[in-house]
């Protein structure tokens, strides 16, 4: 009766696939490939115990105060230190936190898209990504990815062609593609970027989780190496190498776009969980994230592998996947052309399920696609998601 | 040179006077009527550090993981029940968590506000909703208050003329203005939004802060009372009541607006931190909020008491206020007309801070009102910051 006094920008807004799938994957029996969350069996308990500890021993008052809008200051350095082991040089005020990297991506939304503004993605690219930047309304179009990423090519031809005002591109590890952008076409994207003055959105929340010892740098270290640092800006998180459930992210943004990105923080949620800041860098000072980091690394990997080969060995005539060097999915499609969403239903009454691949497109959807997360299922039960997919066959 | 990039909706985004005043609020000597921060000083450190050991036993893999956007159920039940005792009846399934009530403004503005849809403000307002409000590039209109609150009577001649999509309201112990809406104008609003089809964002972060014995019955359970209950929303918060750092804060919506909520929180941060929204569980469980909330409010009449009182002694002739009968905020207006934003500059090399009324108005600001917060000074330095404010005549 009253729907019609919705904005017109949140009536298509809809409810992501994941959160659907989620309902699913907690039925008893059930092995979920669905999720995109980290294994809480890897939190380190006793890395975040102490620093609760010292939060609240040395902290108390700030920490449940109000704090600055740009985020704690101390983390902000902190966060700058280990961009430079990214190979990512900044100052601690070009760094704002923010509630996890799904803000991060919609207050750059928010700051830079106008109507009817085109925002180029990959296909497939990270759903809720789509919904941000529908929810802003832009003109969403997408570009190609095979086993090296994005195909920068393809983009070529299209910047070349029409203004586009920014690329949002997950390029190492990505969600859902599990694919990597190779260097040469990272250098082609910031060069395309510079030439065709286009905002580089660069989401990088999985670059640590990295199967390989092959070193990815990332776009915004290509982008200041030619000069086109007002053309980048770089988000990530520690959902997945520390805890998701704090939701402490960042965005590393060029000095233009600075007061409009702290303005929106402020105007959006005043400013990140002072408590969940302070616990993140009570945690970054006891040291402990690089063996984290290693452990979940280890740990990851070693599913990937016994899942890809499980997959090769099972149903390797049946679907095909690029290998990812790293992250958290294994994106496949079915050679003879499967609709996935239809036959969900029938992996469901087997007891498996993953996300269809057609959640991941602006347009035109590769109903063959599936995404299927390995990180959190015990390495029996991905051999039983194996062979319940080929039972549903 | 590249901030001709930004959007539009954000090119007039400015950051609050709050956040520039708390710059010289920090400045030794200083003595800051500015803030509009709780007093750390009452933080309830052993409650809060029970919670948290309780948090850290029985939740751990919880806290650290991903959640609901909907938030924690638990939580949102105990909400429930804190809501019944407000005289409002709900479901667990009509909350929604957010990161703070600034976060419920902004999902609620992007919810209902077209660009150009008219949101009706109390003069003065609330300066970060005006900021939310502008960003959704609504057009604001305001509507005068006295001593008993908005003046219902000519957000009547306004309603009748022309459409309004909302009426936004802090009904009880306003910020800035201090004042309180009274219970026949509390009707009044609730009918005129039944028979002009408004929705009422009704903004209740203090309604626990009485200085009085009085009952204000929140709009929502006057609203529900005559079957109005699809034109309200209320948001409130744990900030002033328990810790505003922790950012956990909620609105109370009817059916028809519920997924367009949920699908703006999961779209804007997934959900608010699951540590914060633990520790307030767990907080609520220790049965310690209403001996919290009766000290702040001992605490703060108290202040609030000497307070008028040294102002009334010593500035009665130069200023005038009605009299909060709770909250945080004193707001005063100089009688002989002086701009108190250019008096900020004289006041401050004495040594004292407040904000200036005019960034309280979305337009046609009176220069002559200010607000004083008096919950984080001192008894003394109350005192001595009407002296310094005398001495800046």
């Amino acid at each position: 009766m009253t729907t019609q006094k919705l904005a017109s920008s949140v009536q298509g807004l809809q409810s992501s696939a994941i959160r659907e799938l989620l309902k699913h994957s907690k039925m008893p029996g059930v092995i979920s490939l669905g999720g995109g969350i980290p294994n809480p069996e890897l939190f380190d308990h006793e890395g975040l115990k102490m620093a609760a500890d010292a939060v609240l021993s040395t902290h108390f008052g700030e920490a449940f105060q109000y704090g600055l809008s740009e985020g704690y200051p101390a983390l902000r350095e902190a966060i700058q230190q280990l961009s430079a082991d990214r190979g990512i040089q900044c100052a601690a005020d070009d760094v704002v936190i923010t509630s996890g990297s799904q803000q991060s991506l919609d207050i750059l939304a928010r700051a830079l898209i106008n109507p009817g503004d085109t925002v180029i993605v990959e296909r497939p690219t990270y759903l809720a990504a789509l919904q941000v930047f529908s929810l802003a309304q832009a003109n969403i179009e997408s570009v190609g990815t095979d086993g090296e990423g994005m195909i920068v090519d393809e983009l070529e031809a299209r910047v070349a062609n029409k203004p586009v005002k920014a690329v949002y591109i997950v390029p190492t590890f990505g969600n859902p593609g599990g694919v990597t952008l190779s260097e040469a076409r990272r250098k082609k994207l910031v060069e395309l970027s510079k030439r065709y003055d286009f905002v580089i959105i660069e989401d990088d929340p999985y670059s640590e989780i990295n199967y390989t010892d092959e070193v990815f740098r990332p776009l915004m270290a290509h982008a200041k190496a030619i000069g086109n640092q007002d053309n980048i800006v770089y988000t990530s998180t520690f959902s997945k190498i520390l805890s998701p459930g704090t939701r402490v992210g960042w965005v590393i943004v060029p000095e233009w776009l600075k007061r409009a990105v702290v303005n929106l923080k402020q105007t959006t949620d005043l400013h990140t969980s002072t408590l969940s800041q302070l616990m993140t860098y009570e945690y970054l000072k006891t040291g402990r994230l690089p063996g984290q980091i290693a452990m979940i690394r280890d740990a990851y990997r070693h599913k990937y592998q016994l899942f890809a080969s499980e997959l090769e060995a099972e149903l390797g005539d049946v679907l095909s996947f690029h290998k990812p060097k790293g992250g958290m999915f294994l994106w496949a499609k079915m050679n003879n052309g499967l609709n996935t969403t239809r036959w969900l239903e029938k992996t469901l009454s087997n007891g498996v399920v993953y996300v269809p691949g057609e959640f991941f497109y602006c347009n035109d959807p590769d109903y063959a696609t599936l995404r299927m997360s390995f990180v959190t299922a015990t390495d029996d039960q991905l051999k039983e998601a194996v062979k319940r997919l080929k039972a549903s066959l």
